[in-house]
Parts: C-alpha cells; sequence; structure tokens
C-alpha cells in the first residue's frame, strides 16, 4: 500500500508556477505515515493523463489528484478517471446546488461551465469544497484502489485535505503510526565528513538517519515512526545524542534553530549585546539577526561601513591603513569590528570586509576573500580569514559569510559558561 | 521528440524542500521550444529508480535528471542508470582531478566518498559542474534517448544548465523557434487594477500577455514566438511600450531589474550617493541595495540603529522626541534620515522605522505600521506612513517596508531630469 501524488496542469509543464501542492501533500503523507514513493506532473490532456494513470496503478494503491477540477474546457481529470474506469459520470443534484449558492452568495453570474464541476462517476463519493466551487472526489473504481481528487487551488486543497481526506485516511486504519522527524544542523564540516563520522548510523530501520547539504550548512534527519510524539521522542533522543557527540560544536541547532537564532539565545542567556560592522554584506548580517522576533534583546544596531570613509568617520579606522593595505584586510577587519563595538558600547561586535565580486578581485586579493573580526567583552579581538574561491557567485560568498560570522561567535560564546543569577 | 523531468530525492517525498528544479528545467524546456509533457519525483531506491526509467523512456527521447549525484552512499542516480542500461561504470582520471582541486583550493580534505561522484558511464560525456564537487553526464546509451543529469542545488545546476546544456541542446537543433519573454514589472498598483487597464491585451496571440502577482510586485510576461531575438523584440516593443505609457510610474523596469537596480542606476546617473537608516529592517534595504555588483558606485553605508541608544548617538535622534513619541513616529524617521545623510555625508537618504511583529504593537501604533523617511539633496525631508496591516508576517512587513522605501526614491529620482556633462 503506498500512495502517488499526481498533480494536473499544464502551467507546471511550463514553469509558470511552483508546485507547492505536491510538497504539501507530500509532508502530510509522511505525517500520517503513509508510504510514498512516486510524484508526477502531467498537462492536461486525457491520452497523457490515462498514460499516467496506467503507471500510477500498476505501482501505488492511494492516487492523489490535485488540478484540472475547474470548470473550464481544459479541466479535465474526473472526465478522464471515468474515461478510464469506463465508468459513466451523473450529475449530483446536491454538488449542482452548492456551486449554485456559491454563485449566489457572491452575486456572481453562475455560467454553464460551472455545472460540469456537478459531474461526477457514478459511485464515488463527493470530498466537499467549503471554500471554492470544484468537489474533489474519493473513489474506489476497483478494489485495492482509492482515488482523491483535489483542485490545484492551494488553500481550497489545504482546507478539503484536513476536513476530509484526512479523518477518511484515518478512518482506513492510516495515522496510527506517524513518521516524526528531527532535522540536526551543523556548520563547518562538509556533507561527506559528517557521513563519514555517522556513517554507522545510516543503516538504521527506525529510526533512520539521512544526510542533507545546503550551502554551507549540513543536516541530518533523524526520523522515527511511532504510535506518538513522545514514543518517537524515546526512539530519536539517543541516535540525536550520539551524534550531538561525535559532532560536537560543529553541531548547531535542531529543526527550527538557524545560526542567528542560535547566536541569539546564547547572548540572550548572557545578557550580552551584540554590534555588527558590515562591508561587503551591505547589512545581510543585520537583516538575519533581526529576522528573528525579540532580536532588540541582543542586538543593538551597526555600521554598514560601504564606502571607506564610512569606515574612518564612523568606525574609526585609520585612513593610513585602508590607503595602506586596502579595505580587504586583517587590520582593517579589526578596526572595524573594535569601532563599532566602542561605538554602540556592545559586549560583542561582528566585522566582515571581503570581495564578494564578481569584480574587484586581484590575484593577491581573489573575489571570495573575506576577513571576519570578533571582538569580545575582554577587549579581545579574533580576526579569521576565508577564502570561498572566486568561482562562487555574490550572493554565495555574502551568505557564506554572514553563516560564517554568525558561528564564529557561537563557538566564542559556546566557551562561556552562562553564570545563571537567580 | 519530448523531455521529461526526473528529480531523484527521498527529500522530495517527505516534503522537506519545494521542487524547483522542475519549475526552473520546465521553464527553460519552453524557452528552447522543446515539447514536455511529464515530470516526475522518485526516492533515492534503485528499484524505483529503474522503475521511472522504464516508464519514461517508452514516453520521452531526452531524460532529464536532477539530484543523487552526491557523495554520500543514498546518491545513486548515475549508478542505477548504468545499471539499467548495463554499461559499466569507469574513473575519469579529468574528473578526479577536477574535485581533488576543488578541495585543494577550499582547503578541505576529501574523503573516499567524493572518489565516487568520479565514476561515470562509459560512453557517457562529461557534463562540467563548475562550482560544485558533482560533475553531471551527457549519455545515448541507445538510439533516440538522450540522457542529462545534474546535481540537486539548485545554483549549481543553473550554470550546468546554461553553460553545458543550452549550447548542446541548441547543436541538437533544439531552439530554433523560441519562445522570448520580457517580463515587465510594476510597484504601487495592484493586480486586479493593472489588468484590468490593460484588458484588451490579453487576448493576443503573439505576443501574448499575462499578468502575475508576488509580494506587492505586479508583472506582466509579454511573450512572442520567433525565429530570432531581434524578431521577438519586434512583436514585443509595441505591446511594452503601450503597457508603459498605461501604466506610467508604477512600471518601474523589465526582466532582471529590480526596484533596488533602477533606484542604482538612477543615482548613478545622477552621480549621486545613498545612504540609509535603518531600525525595523535592520540591515535589509542595505543588504538588497549591495546585493548588486558595483553598488559602492551610489551607496556609502548606513547605520542599523536598531536600540534606541543608536538613534541618538549615530544619528543625533533627540532623546525627548523618543521618549515622548516612540521609535516609530514620523519626527524619528525624519530625525534618522537627516542624521544618516549628515553622518555619511550623502545626497539621499532614506530611513525606516515600524513595528515588524509578531509583537510590539498596540491599538494606537498596530504591528505594520511604519514610517519611511526620504532626505534629499536641498535638505527637504519626506515621511511616509504606511499601515501594512497586522495580519501581515514580519518578513512581509520587513520586505515591503523595503520596497516602498525604494520605491519612493525612485519616484522622487525619476522627478530630477539628470544634466548630461560629456
Amino acid at each position: 500500500m503506498s500512495a502517488e501524488i499526481i498533480c494536473v496542469g499544464t502551467e507546471l509543464l511550463l514553469g509558470d508556477i511552483l508546485n507547492s501542492n505536491s510538497r504539501y501533500l507530500a509532508r502530510e503523507l509522511a505525517k500520517l505515515g503513509i508510504p510514498h514513493y512516486y510524484q508526477c506532473v502531467v498537462g492536461d490532456n486525457p491520452a497523457r493523463i490515462k498514460n499516467v494513470i496506467e503507471v500510477a496503478i500498476a505501482r501505488s494503491s492511494i492516487l492523489i489528484f490535485t488540478g484540472g477540477l475547474g470548470p473550464t474546457p481544459d479541466d479535465l481529470t474526473v472526465e478522464t478517471l471515468a474515461d478510464f474506469f469506463e465508468t459513466p459520470l451523473e450529475e449530483r443534484p446536491d454538488v449542482l446546488q452548492d456551486i449554485t449558492d456559491k454563485f449566489a452568495r457572491r452575486r456572481r453570474q453562475m455560467t454553464p461551465n460551472n455545472r460540469k464541476q456537478a459531474l461526477l462517476p457514478v459511485g464515488a463519493e463527493v470530498l466537499p469544497n467549503p471554500t471554492g466551487t470544484a468537489p474533489g472526489i474519493i473513489w474506489q473504481p476497483r478494489k485495492e484502489l482509492t482515488i482523491l481528487t483535489f483542485p490545484g487551488v492551494p488553500s481550497e486543497m489545504h482546507r478539503m485535505w484536513e476536513e476530509t481526506a484526512i479523518p477518511y485516511l484515518k478512518n482506513q486504519g492510516w495515522g496510527q503510526e506517524i513518521i516524526y522527524s528531527r532535522l540536526l544542523k551543523f556548520w563547518g564540516i562538509g556533507e561527506s565528513a559528517l557521513a563519514t563520522k555517522v556513517a554507522h548510523l545510516f543503516d538504521g530501520i527506525n529510526p533512520t538517519v539521512a544526510p542533507y547539504a545546503g550551502k554551507g550548512e549540513v543536516r541530518l534527519r533523524v526520523s522515527a515512526k511511532a504510535k506518538s510524539a513522545s514514543e518517537a521522542d524515546r526512539l530519536i533522543d539517543p541516535i540525536a545524542t550520539e551524534i550531538r557527540q561525535i559532532a560536537g560544536d560543529d553541531y548547531f541547532g535542531f529543526d527550527e534553530d538557524t545560526l542567528a537564532s542560535v547566536v541569539g539565545q546564547l547572548l540572550r542567556d548572557r545578557g550580552q549585546m551584540l554590534a555588527v560592522a558590515e562591508s561587503c554584506t551591505g547589512g545581510g548580517l543585520g537583516a538575519i539577526l533581526t529576522d528573528i522576533p525579540g532580536s532588540s534583546d541582543y542586538f543593538a544596531g551597526g555600521v554598514i561601513s560601504y564606502a571607506n570613509r564610512v569606515k574612518t568617520e564612523l568606525l574609526g579606522v585609520s585612513r593610513e591603513l585602508l590607503s595602506q593595505l586596502g579595505a580587504v584586510s586583517e587590520p582593517v577587519a579589526k578596526q572595524m569590528a573594535l569601532g563599532v563595538k566602542q561605538q554602540l558600547n556592545a559586549d560583542w561586535s561582528l566585522s566582515v570586509t571581503g570581495i564578494a565580486g564578481p569584480g574587484g578581485g586581484s590575484s593577491l586579493k581573489p573575489v571570495g576573500l573575506v576577513y571576519i573580526g570578533l571582538a569580545g567583552p575582554d577587549r579581545s579581538v579574533e580576526i579569521f580569514e576565508y577564502r570561498f574561491g572566486s568561482e562562487r557567485d555574490r550572493s554565495t560568498i555574502r551568505h557564506l559569510s554572514i553563516c560564517h560570522a554568525l558561528d564564529r561567535l557561537r563557538r566564542k560564546l559556546l566557551k562561556i559558561s552562562v553564570t545563571i543569577t537567580s
């Protein structure tokens, strides 16, 4: 028994829209513990929809369709399903009444097209659509095969899924055991290096462990099948603990945690304030920090010292240093960090100066060269040099600079224990 | 002859990520005029990947795979393809060298896993990956069947598509008649208001006109089918001109233009510098401005005055005003704009102060209340009040604040003609 998601719509084949319906349904199936191995997209074309049905019924037992339920002639999902399973369509008076009522309520003229939406295959149950005019169906055209259809409009589909499909599927025995996942997050270690360290965990059955990589961030998903969240936690906890021990400080958080939120929490715990001085990131570090509600508890603000004049006048960076060594240099990163910490009277400061490209690089200072300064309460300053590689694009270099800056502060804060005063 | 997109990755089946690769490739295929009727998603499982290959080769002649090229044991796309077509894998010394070089340049340890990425089916061409370690392949395992593979990381995939796949497909005769599109962009007018104004253009066949709406930005896509870009331009130009005349200053640019790039160009034309003072946007305005290469020509920098102390000490905002009226008030926005303009000795300045939420709102000052200050070379200051609505989320309120600030400066700059000195 497994489900297959089939999205019908030529707009998906043209790339006009992102397929957010697939993602929504995939997540929902995972939560209910319904196995799901295939997804398809097909255009509004009866022959091709039939091809997809034929392929799907050979490998899946629950087919979930989205799209193609509208009133226009190119909305063909239900007709094609009926045709494929050689079942006549019949007009459902209750559905027709519901559509008529909705038009009346919206004071809009019902067109003959809309009447088509009341035609459902004989034997199919109505899957009511509380907000739109197109109803779905729940249909078992043959033994061991269930078909559910939804309109393509995400808000309508979500509500129909929640109000009717979930109770139906639970009633069929699904969702007694649910897959719970915890996403562990890492910075400062590559995907393959981490995978090598935890390779012995990849063969587990329950929980399972799988790696993912993004831009610099590596993730391990630990998934457990369980009857309740607490049972899942009991299965996941020991694995998560083992992984954290193996990864050490490269582990930074889980699920909704971000480097910025973790740094924020560490600062909040210590009652300390952070200031930033940004050159190549141009405000992006501040933006990520303040993306988090309540960040004013620990973020004072900063200076976007994009022009050199701002570095000297607002941050006190030496004019001589700038002309001799250039803005992208260790001493300038140092003076930026110290300057902003003093100006904003903060406990900690981060500075970023680098060459984000695509222009401005040289053989000595290539695109991707970035200095990060970290100044602390004890007036110490550390400078970190990164070479992200001139083949990377501007936005990646800026993103990596921001994340590494946050990560440096995170690692530093971890070394300083919190004194809890009650 | 038609193409099928096959995305491999259990993370897609779990709904962890949106399938943006399908959309990107679908659009690219449409541009090249390559018919494309089916898309599939399958997990990292050899038997199921084989099932998908079997289905696809019966109905499509170009199979485009993304995902499953990484170094970990669950990255199986290439092995499974080789196995399906009973072709041995061979280690490519040039690919191995390239991977080794990339690790050396990034000063990271190469693991034995990464060596796997140099194993390609005998007879397949390398589809080089300039930024990541996983190369793709272009392979004709049998007559009338072409397979292209790409990594799942979007930035890597896009570059490989543009640099190698497009030239390859064009060389195969595709893309002789191409759909060219121009995306016209608008700010300050709603989708339906604009659609009503240009409704008479929606019935065109070549070019076609279709509206799209995002977060505050409205777009009209004008698409023409033509043998060359210049022929397409001849078809698109008159329609685009008509739309611009109808929309007036609500039209701000096309294709890759953004509010930030358009403002940047207007400033560059005038030889003027901009500074920013950001409170609720926390650096986001600066980040968007500096996302553009060469923005140092017109962007001096700014102050992230998140804490009130920074507003007074770095921007000279009156302590009395802050305590009497609060940071989110017209006079504070005014003093922030004037203060940063003076401090950074800029021609123009923008200030943003508001309540991004979810907390911090009151009945008098609800979440979504934002003041934008705009100071100009003549020492004039204008303040604009926005009420984005407390039902909007933090990131939307911040995004709208940034865009409206840029739009205010854009409209102001448009009123000042440029004196060209040659």
